[in-house]
């Protein structure tokens, strides 16, 4: 497998996230569905923190959800448990409903894995995509671009 | 979303799953990572009643893994609690040591998801992608043989 | 630990349940909480395969949900990966509101787990308990009587 | 449902858990097997921080695993997506080879679920349960006292 190394652009989103005995399965690496479901805990934080808005409030309160239209991940690098691994959210598309988001996971300084995924902001009364919120799409739109400069920088 | 028609090939590995409360998240739908589960235990079902391998045992006693290395998934139309899907399960490629296998979960011939996945057999000593069994190639390049012709009829 | 004998009881509910690599933690056993999982899916199938209740109607038109109130589990005998585990379905006792439910897990004869279970009909709009159905209760303590009685025969 | 205070004893182990998305049931809240996994995860979080003891090691390296052997809970108020709930860990009972652990899930002063857990410290390799090594258990034992002294004062 290739070793690929990776430096987080300055002011990313990035949390630490310790590898437990329940991600493991009997070969003691990471079973990689919960790699997906640390994603999702992932968005949900930047959501929070990042952009200031309740995740979910606005899928309770507003009955919108963001369902994952594509996924694709390339697996690199294997986690043990006991490691404590960084996920780092890169933003590369903001679409009218649609949100495209890369998150590496990483430690030392080598990419263990990276996915990319394409999140549609869909009603959940018609089923029907819409458009993301004005206010929501410069908040992405601002984070994706400090980012940008700060991997230009 | 796209309406993609979907019609399993004769002879194909096809196996029901019902959607249970327990995949579903607050809008009611199944939670992604839960899909990948789903696959997962297909591929076990399937080293064991097509291909006759016991996946515990390959695992277990003979120290060999099989880590998936890509994955990409296109979601197109959400499943909900309480109905059945189907998963089907196609092989793209047969490699040296990796297997490229395509799972499609459709229902009333309409295709819900579809993902291509790719797993290597791996020594779980070593750590390193070792060659899959002559036996094993064979069983599975000759199922990928009469899907196709199941196809192509 | 203990090796308790377990015959299920003649007309009993049981499902057979492969234990997946997914359900095995890096000792090679199954993680528990997997097992409360497991055991949701029992109490779903028995609602529409013996009772004739679609869970998922039940849930999601009529807004009623059965959450857990209590919970107590012994652990006898660890299960591993590969091995298939029959879930077997006991009624201890229908209230007005709440039903007490034995799942006892076993292979070859010997109790592996055995857990009790009490859940409570609840209206999800008011979040107070609501009273069984009738007809619901009727079932279930019809099944139960079934089952005491192939125990004491 | 009753309404039982709690007051975390002055020095015991407590953290945050968001509630995520990914812990919610078609009903929008915790389904509950994911408490256990919550449980878990504290327990190792515990090992670490509190006892000085590396749990990925104390199973990777040594051989030993903790299962349980006995869990009994009771839940009493439901939480739901976006709240942050407290988990807090008490010592129970430190035996040879057992180790009585409860955990209280509260939030603004309720306990909102209460479970008490038995463990037992197990090899791997004979499948027998071990006696607690000393030290660990002399560490445990000085946790459980000053936790006491912090309900008694």
């Amino acid at each position: 497998m290739r070793r690929d190394q990776f430096r987080p652009p300055k002011g990313v989103f990035t949390r630490s996230v310790p590898v437990r005995f329940s991600h493991c399965d009997p070969a003691g690496i990471v079973y990689f569905p919960h790699y997906f479901d640390m994603f999702n805990g992932l968005i949900e934080d930047w959501y929070g923190e990042e952009l200031g808005y309740d995740y979910a409030s606005l899928i309770m309160d507003s009955q919108y959800a963001f369902p994952f239209v594509h996924i694709e991940c390339d697996f690199k690098i294997p986690s043990r448990m006991g490691e404590v691994i960084e996920l780092t959210l890169l933003v590369e598309r903001v679409g009218r409903s649609s949100l495209g988001i890369a998150i590496v996971c990483h430690r030392d300084g080598l990419e263990r894995l990276r996915a990319r995924m394409v999140t549609a902001m869909m009603s959940l009364e018609t089923g029907q995509p819409v458009s993301l919120p004005q206010l929501l799409r410069d908040k992405i739109e601002s984070y994706r671009k400090r980012i940008s400069d700060g991997i230009a920088s």
